[in-house]
């Protein structure tokens, strides 16, 4: 791969810095997802204490490696036993440590979907198998689909929501999937990673009923609802026997001090939690409007803090590589956007952007329709 | 495991305190062998100013998915390509993707050594190969053993200097074994993560003379010498086929951004460096000494920043788990030491200890005293 997304992933603002001859600092970046009120005051409070405490015991001692003060805050914050948690350097081990642990033939990967299920397999050797979705069925999977592809494989990730459409599977289906997973003795990852920005997401996930569902693992992240990604931090939910097995291959201190500190301080800010909707639910109307107003591009309705747009395919005849190339005329301008055509099951017509702040918000808009009305890109 | 080390290391002061009834935080911790004249002031600049920095974005973006700075810091710093280097979450993570890269059937392990190398691969289900050594052949392997060794498995690793012993390779013998495992097509994981506490160390590593030998991967640490085990962080070298190999199966954003900015700072503190080996020069003969002194203890004369102590065996007779019963003796009173019965290769009569300021390393001979003297443990 050669373009901003080489390494899989957006938020690259060093690649991005050398392909667009800029310092990677001077980016604004929609191509991450990460709060931009985080992080939260009481998580700067603790990591600046502890790096002022006498001698930075935070640095100098190896951290807990089973991480227990922030498992008990965990357990403490949605009722459960310490026993049925895992945390992770970032969701993307515990993506990685799941695959490790059930040693699957099979791979099911919905498409589109975030990358890291299927580099997880690929490393490995092992068959991916995807189940597609379309833009006209709302990005969601066809439910006799939907559980074939469970029943054919042996581990099977869902982005709930999906990254990059920002969709939730309905509640029912997930409830319905779970038992099928159960049935069939595959292991259901259910990728929560984004829900903290569903309004009453909690609702939305199978966290209090999990011990119905034997084989279904739930994975969260601290990243990018408290804005950590620097710093590293997920967790995980499953059966206490599913913990030991994942566990068992995670290497030792893989989960650093300032995180550890820094996600049982997340916990506390219930503040920053209620401050956070109100910033999305504004910002995610303001810049939805904005979306919808210019011509040549369409915004799917997602539910979370970042858009997937559609490039209007009537402007775009015999011009391939769109998104790679309105990515770039962005990027010149310092406005850094996800290129979705590296998603198996998206193309070149599709681009994704996170919500910001409103003043950057409304910079995105006006570069947007700047770039579109000079017809750089189309 | 029941003991302290029940997650496989020393410096585990949560287990402690719940063991031994004591705050986690009360500990002079002898268990862990890091340097305690770190952080070096500058990594602590670089840290502090990091988070003060508006919007921390070394927290609210992704690291460096290359962790491009860090790399180009070691490459000038050691004179090597950055096409030859991987930095890892630690030195244990490098371990293991080495083991990941390699998909070895059987995996070579001299006895005693770090726990991690068997660890990675009993987690695969791959068969160990033990190499023996013994305490009254100076704890260095038999050269006909170590050549038949190497050529049996297909992925070996040696502590150089070796982790509990202290003791490092003859550089002769370094090359042959090396040049051996060339020929046989096994890769050699030599694991450098102490060398920097050596006197002249550098000359004693094969860094400068990698590219002769296609199968030996150099593994070091920057947590022990700079003392970051909080922050984790190690880096490796081996050719840039292997370096790409390895590296495909690390998880995306593996090393926090912390850890990157702390790294580059932690190379452009020369004079910590010398402070390190002045320090380490006078403090290892006053403790060395004051064991010498000892009666019922006796320190093998290794390399670094710790000894390992062989506890008398006259004074032993009838009276089992004795390291771990002056580990708890030790532990009681404040002095967190490490029970070396846990070692494959070694048994209950060994315990290890590191090198710390003047007045902890007083006190651990006046703590060590007191109990042999109380006949609490013998």
């Amino acid at each position: 791969m050669s373009g901003v997304e080489r390494y899989g992933h957006g938020g690259d603002r060093w690649t991005a810095g050398e392909m667009f001859a800029r310092s990677a600092d001077t980016f604004i970046d929609f191509s991450a997802n990460i709060n931009p009120l985080g992080p939260p005051d009481a998580v700067m409070r603790v990591l600046r204490e502890a790096l002022e405490d006498k001698g930075a015991p935070v640095l100098t001692r190896y951290p807990d490696p089973r991480a227990r003060n922030l498992k008990r805050a965990l357990a403490k914050r949605y009722g459960l036993s310490e026993e049925c948690l895992m945390i992770g350097n970032g969701g993307a081990e515990l993506i990685d440590l799941v695959n490790a642990a059930v040693r699957p033939s099979r791979v099911g990967v919905m498409t589109p979907s975030f990358a890291e299920y299927e580099a997880s397999a690929r490393k490995r050797g092992q068959e991916t198998v995807y189940l597609p979705t379309e833009e006209r069925e709302g990005f969601q999977p066809e439910p006799e689909a939907l559980f074939k592809w469970v029943r054919t494989v042996d581990l099977a990730y869902l982005g709930h929501p999906n990254n990059p459409t920002g969709l939730t599977i309905p509640y029912r289906q997930l409830l319905a999937v779970a038992e099928e997973a159960a049935i069939a003795g595959t292991v259901l990852v259910i990728d929560e990673a984004f829900l903290d920005f569903v309004p009453d997401g909690q609702a939305h996930s199978l966290l209090s009923r999990l011990m119905d569902f034997p084989t279904t693992v739930l994975l969260r992240s601290m990243t990018k609802f408290y804005a950590l990604p620097g710093l590293r931090l997920g967790w995980g939910v499953a059966s206490p026997d599913w913990i030991r097995r994942i566990e068992a291959h995670q290497v030792s201190w893989s989960i650093n001090g300032l995180a550890q500190l820094a996600g049982e301080a997340a916990l506390t800010d219930q503040f920053f939690e209620k401050a956070t909707h109100r910033w999305l639910s504004v910002e995610r109307d303001f810049l939805m409007d904005g979306l919808q107003k210019l011509s040549g591009v369409r915004p799917i309705p997602g539910e979370v803090n970042y858009f997937l747009l559609k490039l209007d395919s009537s402007v775009l005849e015999g011009s391939a590589g769109v998104s790679r190339r309105l990515q770039k005329a962005l990027g010149e301008r310092g406005i850094l956007i996800r290129d979705c055509s590296t998603y198996p099951g998206l193309d070149d017509t599709y681009v994704r952007v996170a919500v910001r702040s409103r003043k950057e918000n409304a910079l995105l808009l006006q570069k947007l329709e700047e770039v579109l009305e000079k017809g750089e890109v189309f």
